[in-house]
């Protein structure tokens, strides 16, 4: 039986089990409560309302003087009103104006005058020129709904509404375990047949872009015991597990042993282009994941299963994809039983549509990854798009 | 004079002039070497090159045996060819092939025979299933240009090609000093009158998403030896000084003395709504920007002047801004001398064009910000838009 002919899952099915699986086993992401002034970027876990009325006091919203509207009525250029000491009080902008006051006089149209007076050279109604309690936000009003990120324009609106305090959801903490014996760590001379470790980097890079936090553990090299121990001190310190599934057909056998006996496997090999030796399982309320070794292969896996599982994680909140239409320079084949991940690069950005150039299949490095500009997913049942087709890409970074 | 009347200069000369100011200076970004596997966001410095091969050896690209194609000429499944055991190396994908072999066959084409013999039923020509050295990479070509943004996918493929350190301009670091005897820092409950300091976390976070580190100083009180020590505290230890400029017609003069005893002020006010009281400087390399208190006066003008500072720095990259077409639900006047940022959202966003409401001009408190999915642009000349028209806006997280 060649690869080609096993069983292969569709991707949307894998997903989809592998959600129904956590969730019947509650998998949730925690909370934690942090401080309003370093909680940018992070989600809410529940709705924020504010502590305090802003502003929390009647403000004058120029520099000027507060008085009682009543006292400048009818005051004008020609014919100004004279406001004794205790009629009025000096204010910057954002000073209180005090309750016996109801108006703030701009400074423009007050003269200094003998005594301690002032005058006033224009009449101003009562509420003018004065921010009035609760104005901007109302104590108890709701400022965040559960499930966003934390702008920074939001942390000073709990700043202002009197929030110290946030509770946001935990980030994931997910590990990855590179496997196999020719893997070396970056920094050495790989001799013929090694191969250095990036995708411990690229992928820890990835995930950091997703708010995961994330833990890489050693290259474990392919044996069994070393195998088993690696994953059961990452399944103790993490909440999601990705292991290296290596790219031969023996090794993800091999990969696929270790996460059975561990765990559950849903699905092993998925029905899509580049990606095929994925393995979809989970323990209890966490994910384990078997990555392709193939460097595009591996950063699709990331893209197309562990990102949606972040997303799930984080209740639906996800940074959003950017997605634009381009004519295809060059047509495309695909089979038709399988979901294809198709790199593009720009020919012409400028065009309209912009011209792409999809790339030959088979390449796959990470330097082909590297220079494509958008993903184009061709979907099961299709079997490619010609020259000149206009289709949808997902652009990346 | 009112402060409508005061001189005002137009954003885009004050910007120039400190461009002009800190480029005659010097000003440039350093650099600093980093481990590849660390750099990803970082911005390169320099070109890289790789310094090794991808792949380093001729790699097999599939599981099977290594031979030399003229052995294994005119094999099928009718007439096998028997190799010894000397004729072939059995390999998986990634192992390396010899000098003395020139094809792979792939497994499900080889049977094992007698003594170590294999017997081979497919031919395959010269270079088959082999990955030839270079073929991803090439030793000494250039994987980066000089200040482009290190993507997960470019950790990688410097990682493949044996790059391990890599020169990188260094973050600005920003200082902010908040300033003003009525502000407090978070966590109080202020008195009337009383501000609590929102601005430094609002600012921080803004900062630390363009890639800037961040020193937040303690509250100044308007005092000028103080706002003077802290100065030149904050000249010591960063690339950039922000200075609370006050909100009041007062407060920013005040500011502006400081600014200017410590090095040079080439605008101060500018002919922007919101932003007024901004406050345009330097001292030698260092740009020293005077920030509005007004919260979302001193958010604009941390988009609109420090921004653009940091992609100076940055030698021109920045991160793409978005920017969206939308009809106008309600129109908005704007004064023809004044280049104004107004604030919009979108009231129908599947709508096409998305309908969005521009907001009450006056609030500019940070809870509207914070609401508000864009910001309108309204050049000088402008005396504002109609309902219904179709205008530009740039969308905000």
């Amino acid at each position: 039986m060649t690869s080609e002919q096993k069983e292969r899952t569709p991707l949307n099915e894998a997903l989809k089990k592998l959600t129904v699986a956590l969730c019947e086993q509650g998998f949730t992401a925690g909370t934690e409560t942090v401080s309003v002034t370093e909680s940018a970027g992070r989600i809410t876990a529940v709705p924020v309302r504010a502590a305090l009325n802003v502003p929390h006091y009647n403000a004058s919203a120029m520099d000027g003087i507060t008085t009682r509207a009543e006292l400048v009525r009818g005051a004008s250029d020609s014919h100004p009103v004279t406001l004794s000491a205790d009629q009025y009080t000096v204010v910057d902008t954002g000073d209180p104006v005090t309750e016996t006051h109801d108006t703030v006089v701009m400074k423009e149209y007050t003269l200094p005058g003998d005594g301690g007076t002032i005058q006033v050279t224009r009449a101003v109604p009562q509420g003018k020129n004065i921010r009035p309690i609760g104005e901007d936000i109302k104590a108890g009003e709701e400022l965040l709904e559960t499930y966003v990120r934390i702008t920074p324009a939001a942390v000073g609106a709990m700043i202002a509404g009197g929030v110290n305090e946030v509770s946001v959801l935990k980030r994931p903490v997910i590990g990855f375990i590179p496997t196999g014996d020719e893997i070396i760590p970056p920094g050495r001379t790989p001799a013929p047949g090694e191969i250095t470790d990036f995708n411990s980097s690229v992928f820890a890079a990835m995930l950091r872009e997703w708010q995961a936090d994330v833990r890489l553990y050693p290259i474990t090299p392919d044996k069994k015991d070393l195998l088993q121990t690696a994953l059961a001190k990452a399944l103790d310190e993490c909440d999601f597990v990705l292991l290296g599934a290596g790219s031969s057909t023996g090794r993800d056998d091999y990969t696929v042993d270790i996460i059975a006996q561990t765990g559950t496997v849903l699905a092993h090999g998925l029905a899509i282009k580049p990606g095929r030796p994925t393995i979809i399982g989970y323990k209890d309320t966490q994910p384990l994941i078997g990555i392709p070794g193939y460097p595009v292969a591996g950063v699709i896996i990331l893209r197309e299963v562990v990102k949606p599982l972040i997303d799930l994680w984080y209740h639906g909140w996800s940074e959003p994809r950017c997605y634009c239409d381009v004519a295809l320079a060059e047509g495309i084949k695909s089979k038709p039983h399988l979901e294809e991940f198709a790199r593009v690069h720009f020919a012409e950005e400028d065009a309209d549509p912009p011209l792409a150039v999809p790339h030959q299949r088979g390449s796959g490095s990470i330097s082909e990854y590297m220079r494509s500009d958008g993903i184009l997913r061709i979907p099961v049942g299709c079997d490619g798009y010609a020259a000149g087709d206009v289709v949808t890409i997902e652009l990346l970074d």
